[in-house]
């Protein structure tokens, strides 16, 4: 809120704007974008970019930086990082933009954007190759809040070696994310594992009956162990909330 | 059966035909019962109780021990026993009948009925009690059908050293089945750990969306082990296919 | 657990790895019961009444009070917390028995067992009448494993000013439990409101399409806020897991 | 159509009897249109573009602006709008045809066409950018019934703020209808703001469980504000059951 | 508001009561009522019996009538209004307490209440016996409300002389309200054959699938006619909406 | 084949016998053919394009015109017919062929081919342009079995003149199928109006929830005249049946 | 009806037209009953008991009784049957009251009544025990039709030399209902065998995903054989189809 | 790995132990392979082409060749294939790479491969065309663990005379599977005629409700024959649970 003020006491903006940016956002032609969001849980926005054109992506990517000194876009093919790359130095703004393939996350920080760091850890469990990109986007959500992240590749129920091994590793995270598909057996085999809370995440994996992840959302509402869920993909969600709770662990640390 | 007899008569078929397709079904008041499956699968047909009077049951019972010396009465009451033991009586029918309160299944044997014994052993593995008595009908199907069966009860995925302590012994088995309701992982984990077929028991525990034991067939359509499954607390189906499958292992042991 | 014995005497395995192979289940004539569970994660092992006669209830009760200094039974009638006391009295244990009519659930604490107590809030925020019972059940949880409980009733989103009344009290927790049934607006309205980890608990309520908490399960999972959620009716695990999170939270303020 | 003119050259009908026949429909190669609608409730007959030939579409608009001086075509890309604007020339129809991109509407009106002016307002409401496409299609079918309408936009209610801005706004309308896809919270929670009735147009965005506009109708369906509802994506119905509500306001009050 | 403020300058209520009823409900033993929906909607709060005491609906019925004059009682049955009369006795409330057996409402009116009236009518549609009970709950609403009612019953669509026989009476109504199940043709028969808007209400019969009045909501959101619509059963809510287009409607003429 | 011809030959069966296991089928690249079913039913086979290869098509078809001397393929494309048109050429088959561009589908005649002609009339009701071709499929079928066809159009139900207009004609059928997407509410109208057996076709018209034909086909089975259905889409099935009944009437006319 | 005798009185319609509108339906207390409907198809007006009073049934029957000599009365339980004998003693009917108690169908007929007969017969193929009832109900629905009923009970598919024995006599049949539940494969396979049309009638059986008949309903749906198909337990609808198409054969061979 | 090496280095363990832990899993660039699968159940790890690129595929695949002596890839294109051979040569790996074109499985065998051979023989039946690229990828599967493979296709239930024909056939197989789409009756009329167990394979083929091989799934579920089932077009699930069984019976064979 200084900054608002601040900008206004220095004639940057008039008193039309400042009022508006108060109120919790800002305005670009392709709609508002929430900049209180950023203040109130230190989750930044997340541009979908799906949907969008690389120009309504830019312009709201660089709003979000101008606002808030970063901006995370999902679901970006490589126009739209081209696009925000443009939008970045036609906006005089200095800022990397970064892009993972596997992902389709973009990340980009304004030079001088200081990101958050809490003294948290959220380990993210994936089964298997095709969980990963889902599992890789709740990844860089959790790591923008600041959360330490440890991932866990390979580790599916068909095979309980390939968990037990890894057991100790997941049980030094303050919160753990499970991506599972399929029958989305394993988040329910590793909240029995761990002492953390434990967030599934199931995926789109699996066709017939009960596929698309449907069977691996409707076994995490029905585990026998105690666990929480996001809908199927939602990748954003599960880091999101994961990072929440690094943050309050973080939060009662520095107390 | 008139027809038949006729043909016979006139030439037209031999006896052995006529055998054949005076074999395929005696009627009593309450329908007709199919004594040519008994010959033909090693199944006993199954009476299903329910929906049914202790007449109707008794009845159909006094014709299966009649035509094949034995019947399996499933989720029979106490009355209904009652009723059988009473058409035993009435019929001048000398057999044990016995009911199993947990699994609500009655069975009766012809004194002088020479039950099958096969060389080869079914593992039920069951993960809690709410599944034991789905569990308990497929056992019983799978002992008529000369089996040896072996109970595994109380292992739950939520806590695995259960499953690995009995893993040896689940290893033994010719062919297993695992009841599990909730998120129904438990078929998933225990086909990653033997050699042997496994054929899922969903059972119809859990409420809300996924409950009465959607999520757990769903889980074993979906399961990345390879198994197959019946539909929902069909533990006669289930027993009964491990039974067939026991006898076909027996069948070539014996050649 | 002979072999484990064996194993000891034999020397191929120590003291320790004795008592954690032994401490891991005790058994009843009921069933086997989890008290490592309690040791892993603090979370009191439930005995769900439902589908069990009041004297399994009461044998599971006694061992885990026997093994665990406490038990905690959902869905109990009166009948099932007058077996418990009378297995109290049978077996010489010296134990409070508390039922609270509205939530159904029995809790049982041995009087030198000495409760932990963490330093985190829970708030559990309920729409209407309906979803106090639900909401209640996760209150109950939550409280056994340590944390401090804020209860918020009656705020429906129909009349924002409730929720707006009780804002800045919602906002003193670590972790906020929001049950609602209906059409499910208030878990993303109230997400939208607080820092801390909002964990929706959707409640069979409403009729029709949509309804038994279908559609408030779905909003959940639709949420335009950050939140996971809980099947529905699911008190003991929205409950549990906030628990989890008020763990971690405490464990960090500790350090 | 012969039956109607022999009955009346026959003296057995009158002629507004005669003509309340014919003006049933006018018939094109492309099917019949229904020009009577437009006369009894004041619903321009909306032509769906969609799933028809460019020519198809031309010559039902020509048929329409011929009877009823104007047409309303959904779901029309720029080629579309082409072949009606060649048709307007080639049938020597002086009318304006104008397409907006956004909602992929055109609207044709013949220049002697009269549009009618009701003296009363419908607000409608959009949560997001993806919303508001759907919205733009009720806006533009009850501005054709001659309604006042007053777009309000980006009102999440993930952000309270942003609606208890536009409540007082929102209440001037006589009628509201509010589109929301995700979890579809917002119209319960503008109707419990407002006293006029409120219409949900819910919208085909989220995914997985409950996506695809499936949970923000149901989540209509359950709504505890006293609120109906259109199907997912079902713009020009909420559109011109407002613009009917509308219609009802402005004669009340020129009676 | 204003009753509530004199009601302070007269020393009947305390400051606190005061705000307490300025922030919109006041506070019994079974829960908050919401006396400003009252207020703002006109919609007397209902009141649904089911699942609660008679004890408790009395409690809230008192408090209603105490506040706004009058209450409405939905699935109601006999205990409960005599447990309403009862409990205007000891409170010393002089009240009318009008059960309807077909409906299973209760009208609970303070003898100097003065109902509003409304110069709109509400027509309400009925196709068959079984429709006629949640037809009636809107009737009871929209009639509180204020609107004159006109009740149109067995109009089937399997014959459609029924239907054409009451056309022009149905057409006299300012709106329309269609109760149907099974197949739920009727609303979009009928908003076919006026000018005014039409709201459907699916009616929970038939079996089967679609039964439940799942075919009757799906036909009503399919409607090739312009109608909206409630949830299955949902007779208060049609009823209530109705009222709201009534009073728009009257309003207007005030004007 | 050979199998039978050996046993012909062997005299273990006559020629009669032989000769009606022959017809059963004749072999192509492609699979097996049907013949016997155009003797038994009167059906001609229908070769659904879908999925296949022009050649494989046509082969099919050309065994079909020499065993039966037709053929009656459904979703052809133009490739197709032109795939059909070769292969007569190719195989010296005098044949035409016919491609109807609406429906998709093709007719081959063998020149020498004599069709059958029934003394009754099947009406093929349909609601809108969306639901001609697949009532159109249903009129090929209908008229190949042999009977009278009369297509009657665009008669919706949001305008019953259309209905009332047409109803005389529709009356005369002996059999009746009614096309309708959307709400389907048509069939059950016309099924209150006419004497003659109706068949419901739902077709895949609608979007949202109870789209792409589900409210249609659920309506008709909840329908309150009496009827039966097909599923969506299935105009070949309802075809098909229609003319079975044709067929029954006409035979019983020559007795 | 005052209306029709008041236009008759002042000469505006004729005699014919006032009975053509009187006749469309009589009045009793429990509302009106259909007796055009009886004329019209043959098909007696089915009065549903399930969910009225035996005085509601008892008034309806003595209405259809006087106005149409008859009345079929489903799922009618003894004491409904007792008050349907009363009424007749009441009214001074002079009827037969037939209850059977399998179908629970209760057929009344006054003496003078003359029932129709129709030259065609309509086979009832039920796969097992379960499915008799709902048989039955169709049996009962196509005789008082006036059709001739041929029952063929207990041949299911797992057995198909049963169905193989009826083959013959079911291809006497001019029209073919074949109630299945379960898997729901019979109708399928009859439609295989013979040259008459076939309607299914799903029954209600079966538990787990796929039960209730939903299977059977799907399977019709979907089967490669030509049928069309009723709801589940819909045994009065296929019954009455099977007596229109009876009706259609018997008058074209009266013709 | 190092952990297990250094392990084995320090003597901490032996080598078998060192072993067992390495043949757990090889590494490739695109994930872990699952050698041990191989070991433990004799079926061949399939590598699912879909949503991988040529290259990963290619180099799982060679690492299957590299670990176990061959691999299985399922649903892979040409191009897929080409891949796989560079990568043979690229490798120096000597193997024979056979892609099946309707099945569109890809089997690589090294030259130095002793492919299994078991003494069990499964039959692999399917309805239609559509049915066949299914049921041959359970050819594949079966053949790859040892069994061999008896195809029976075209034996669609809408004709018994096929099914007959091949019965004999089919009673020889130790196992069978039964592939059908539409309403998946084939099982379950395979299952009355045979002694062996029966594996259900439905395929997805049909439209409509029911349609995507949903009905034939649950009636598998349903089915009154004994039998389990796989998922829609789990043609690889199929196969290797019947390779599984083949192996037992082998087993037993040479016991």
């Amino acid at each position: 809120m200084r900054d608002t003020l601040e900008a206004l006491d220095a004639g940057e903006i008039g008193v039309a704007e400042a009022e508006s940016r108060l109120a919790g956002y800002a305005t670009t032609a392709a709609g508002r974008f929430d900049a209180a969001r950023e203040h109130r849980r230190g989750i930044p926005e997340a541009i979908l970019a799906e949907g969008k054109t690389p120009e309504e992506i830019a312009a709201l990517t660089a709003t979000a930086v101008e606002t808030t000194g970063r901006a995370l876009v999902t679901r970006a093919d490589a126009a739209d990082a081209a696009a925000i790359r443009a939008s970045m130095t036609d906006g005089d703004l200095d800022a990397t933009v970064d892009r993972d393939e596997r992902t389709e996350t973009v990340v980009v920080h304004a030079v001088d954007f200081d990101p958050p760091t809490l003294d948290a850890t959220v380990a993210i469990v994936a089964a298997g190759t095709a969980d990963a990109a889902v599992a890789g986007e709740a990844a860089v959500v959790a790591r923008e809040i600041g959360a330490a992240v440890d991932r866990v590749d390979d580790v599916g129920v068909a095979n309980l070696d390939r968990i037990l091994d890894q057991c100790d590793r997941i049980r030094e995270a303050d919160v753990v994310v499970v991506a599972a598909g399929r029958e989305g057996a394993l988040p329910t085999v590793v909240a029995g594992l761990v002492d953390a809370p434990v967030i599934a995440l199931p995926v789109s994996t699996g066709y017939g009956v009960g596929g698309e992840g449907v069977a691996a959302l409707e076994g995490a509402l029905q585990s026998c162990s105690v666990l929480t869920t996001v809908n199927v993909d939602a990748g954003f969600v599960a880091g999101a909330q994961a990072g929440l709770i690094a943050r309050a662990v973080d939060g009662a640390s520095d107390a």
